[in-house]
């Protein structure tokens, strides 16, 4: 593992790390804020992020002023890429030409059908080789919250429904909440997973809601003016899944709010009050 | 004029426009932080902010966090690009192909020499062009601040000296304070203003202050990691001139900070407190 990058910070210090991630076959770059307090030995607790489509680490960390609130509150920031990588073209890591599919769009699920299985298996990475690799390596413990934007706001839902008792909160921005009944999931999901939609319900947090055995709390917030809210990111379905088996959520759509990071920036520090509550 | 982004963002709106500039005879783009008081019509002060080499008004617009300050204290925030363009090449915009010559690289200076005299005037389009743009068409009162990072640091500081009584506050970011005694300076005055070095101090901070009537207090700031520090900034070229003349200035050396966004985040909100202070 090695350090490429690392920058002063609201007392704390943004590193970006590049390190061999043996579920995906590659290496990965992960940003990691160490606040304040982690840079004293104090170990504290972490909340890892997942991006969007087309994002790299780079997004968030220089776009949604996590630092300031992760060094108020003494949190690890972990911030993965969002998707195997092959830059050299040497690994055979899959890809396609359109920006919701393949690298840069991993969807954080384990791909089961080829070209995408061999290395596509970011749910994996994200959910256990990730946090270990943390672990093992920073002053960071075992509590754990996770969050995420648009398709990471879906993969923090899913990876948290997947995992119960993993994560001690979560909540997502503007997520994609119902990969199977949208464009977006429905695409990735037919080459990831294969034909049968069956199997595409494992990944999909209405689905997941449906069948939860913990109630972790589900923080949601989404844009009025946000352009794939009827399309693609529906939030209406996750409070019916929600309603329907009493499971605790809290929805807010903003109104004139669209789907950027101005909007996650907006409403991020409210994000790390939560899950500094729950992480404390 | 025309509005080509609109983000709300909290709980005013970050937008993006697109204007004809008479003094540099092209088109120019300028973020325009609206924030919530100015919404709801009320004539708000205006913080300046002028960007660094190789920048676009993007820069600070997506990475500093500025959006969150400009709310708290009710100021609109107008961020021009760092030159004059011709993303067609139909104006005949003079450039470059170093990154600290030409487009992306103004210096906030009024050029005298061929090629650039004829679109370089970045200090008319800044100090006057632009401030009577946003107060004809924006809730926006003549009470002003100034500030910037590198380059736009020099420029704050050269354009606030340069007009006496124009701006109630000045603030600089990682400021190159000395541009006649340093590289960068040296090889855009000598493009832009010719080889007449008398003629060069009229754009440097420090040959400034020796001479300034007004007593327009200096708030500056600089990261002792900044790989420029020694060779580009010299901040201790404006101690050493504002001691010469008990010109009042407040300049703080941190420790571990480089020249990065993350420097700038970091320490914008308390320039974003003096600022709010001087503008009340």
């Amino acid at each position: 593992m090695q350090r490429i990058e690392q920058h002063a910070s609201f007392g704390g210090r943004q590193e970006v790390w590049n390190h061999f991630a043996g579920s995906l076959g590659c290496d990965m770059r992960v940003g990691v804020y160490m606040p304040p307090q982690a840079l004293r030995g104090e170990p504290c607790p972490v909340l890892y992020w997942l991006s969007g489509l087309t994002c790299t680490e780079q997004n968030f960390l220089t776009k949604s002023g996590v630092q300031e609130h992760a060094a108020r509150h003494g949190i690890v920031v972990v911030v993965p890429d969002t998707s195997p990588r092959d830059p050299d073209g040497k690994l055979g890591v899959a890809d396609d030409e359109a920006d919701d599919l393949g690298q840069g769009a991993g969807f954080y699920v384990d791909a089961t059908e080829p070209p995408w299985a061999r290395h596509y298996r970011m749910q994996a990475y994200v959910a256990e080789e990730l946090p270990a690799w943390v672990e093992a390596h920073f002053p960071a413990t075992a509590a754990r919250a996770i969050s995420g934007h648009s398709m990471g706001g879906h993969g923090a839902l899913v990876t948290a429904l997947r995992h119960p008792g993993r994560y001690r909160s979560v909540s997502a921005f503007s997520p994609i909440v119902a990969p199977t009944q949208v464009p977006w999931g429905r695409k990735a999901f037919q080459a990831y997973l294969g034909p049968d939609v069956q199997a595409w319900k494992a990944w999909d947090a209405v689905e997941l809601v449906a069948a939860a055995r913990e109630r972790l709390a589900l923080l949601v917030d989404v844009g009025d003016a946000d352009p794939f809210l009827a399309g693609q990111l529906r939030p209406e379905l996750l409070r019916a899944a929600c309603d329907a088996v009493s499971h605790p959520l809290r929805l807010r759509l903003h109104p004139g709010y669209d789907h950027s990071y101005y909007f996650v920036a907006t409403l991020l520090g409210e994000h790390m009050e939560h899950h500094a509550r729950a992480l404390r």
